[in-house]
């Protein structure tokens, strides 16, 4: 069924303890839509500049996203440049040029209003209600937001949190959002505030899923070399959506096979720099890795 | 099956954000013993001072704790003091007074020679190995260490490595041990030392058990209130070890669910403080909160 991203497409600069590549393509919109079209074909909203790549652009199409509703906006596309700490945990942003994404209005073309199953990947949260509203019958919303918006635009976000079914945040932005240090309890917070399901995710320690009836727990796939996390986040959330939206159902049942979903796309994810892998891996070889994930946890 | 256990009994000093207790029952051997007791009646050898309060060994009576073989030696008790950081995970011994400790040399009496399931609790590796020496047909040893013996016994250990079953380490022993920081590429360097299984520890975000055929992981169980993290990592092997006995098998079936079971019995330890909540603990809320687990963790 019908799958839209609302979200951000970058030019990237990372740093890594062994690597360093500049303006590569990135975006959480990017990184999710890539990740979704191993299950489905996402539709994609968001805004690019001028000097975006007719190669890039190729490149959706060839792996299945209908990016057609891509703005191209006067300007540069939005650069982002971020450095590594060799632990992987810890990352710094060496620099943020918005370029277009500074008058970011977005619009979702009219034969992708029906969109059933929506990811509103992290924007400034009235930008992300904004497209929202522009939905018809969205009947799975799920948020992802950052720790700007927890402290900057709270009030926005805590109004767009009572219309979306789920928000995906990572630890620190759990505590963040709630005050609360132990996670459990934070989640519970969570939940307090609108969402049916939070899914909370702990990079290399695994996420759970939680909701009033569910509570669901998983560890990460281990991945025994990381080459670039970046979009590790939302390559999980794009295989969890993707994953969803394939089946069309969103029983507990289902959420919690989209779990792994989402952790296996994002283990490959993190093996190559860029969307390297997510543009390489196929879907055979995600169920093989499903597959494998599954025989880690089974009891 | 009969089960052993050689390491420390000791009076604690605890400090930890809400509360502080003084000489309160602790040691390695004592929380792995009350642990495994649930499962079966181990035997304890160890060692302590004239000191050591009658009622704590009447404790371990009533708990089905066989500690006819605990040696009372002339001088104190061993005590240690520790004060953990308001996030639990880190972790300060603010005194260690090795009292009988210093000259403890372990034995191990005629009627518990034929344990077959054995459990070498944190402890000088050349010690643990003396224990393993008077044992005539052990068929399942677990050893445990600490960075201290790493650093500073690393022969010794990588000796009694060899003469092993299992190893328990947590992340940052791991680490120590192997050189390696990526915790899977760690386990691995560890079973080329010698175990056919190692158990990797990572407190709050769960532990995973891996052999050359064998991969499985766990989530933790979620306390939403620590009150003491003291003796977690024996209350897990006790768990552990405990249910290995009581069903005489070590397949790898069964291996995962002694991981529940361990990972369940530890969260019961940190919710009180000392012993006081893996004494009153019974098999059947042990049993309740594994099928809870089984429910966390079940795709």
């Amino acid at each position: 069924m019908s799958l839209i991203v609302i979200g951000t497409i970058a030019y990237d600069s990372i740093e890594t303890v062994h690597d360093r590549r500049e303006e590569v393509l990135g975006g959480s919109a990017t990184y999710f839509a890539l990740a979704a079209s191993r299950y489905t074909e996402p539709r994609l909203v968001g805004v690019v500049g001028e000097d975006f790549k007719p190669e890039h652009r190729a490149l959706f199409a060839d792996q299945g996203v209908h990016a057609g509703g891509l703005e191209v906006a006067a300007g540069k596309t939005f650069r982002w440049g971020g450095r590594y700490e060799p632990d992987w945990n810890t990352r710094h942003t060496t620099f943020t040029e918005l370029n277009v994404l500074a008058d970011f209005d977005p619009k979702v073309c009219a034969e992708h209003r029906d969109s059933k199953y929506v990811f509103l990947a992290n924007a400034v949260p009235a930008i992300q209600a904004k497209a929202l509203d522009q939905l018809e019958h969205p009947s799975f919303v799920v948020l992802d937001t950052m720790n700007l918006w927890i402290d900057g635009a709270r009030e926005d976000l805590v109004a767009l949190m009572r219309r979306i079914d789920a928000i995906v945040l990572n630890d620190e932005e759990a505590r963040m959002l709630t005050g609360e240090s132990n996670l459990i309890r934070a989640a519970s917070a969570v939940l307090g505030m609108g969402p049916r399901y939070v899914i909370l995710k702990k990079g290399e320690h695994g996420a759970f899923l939680m909701s009033s009836d569910v509570h669901f727990s998983l560890p990460a796939y281990p991945v025994s070399e990381v080459v670039d996390p970046t979009g590790a986040g939302d390559s999980f959330a794009g295989g969890f959506m993707g994953y969803v939206a394939s089946q069309d159902d969103t029983s507990p049942a289902t959420l919690r096979k989209a779990m792994l979903h989402g952790t296996v796309t994002a283990s490959f994810c993190v093996q190559g720099f860029s969307v390297e892998s997510m543009t390489e891996v196929t879907r055979e070889e995600l169920d093989r890795r499903y597959d494998e994930l599954l025989g880690i946890v089974t009891v």
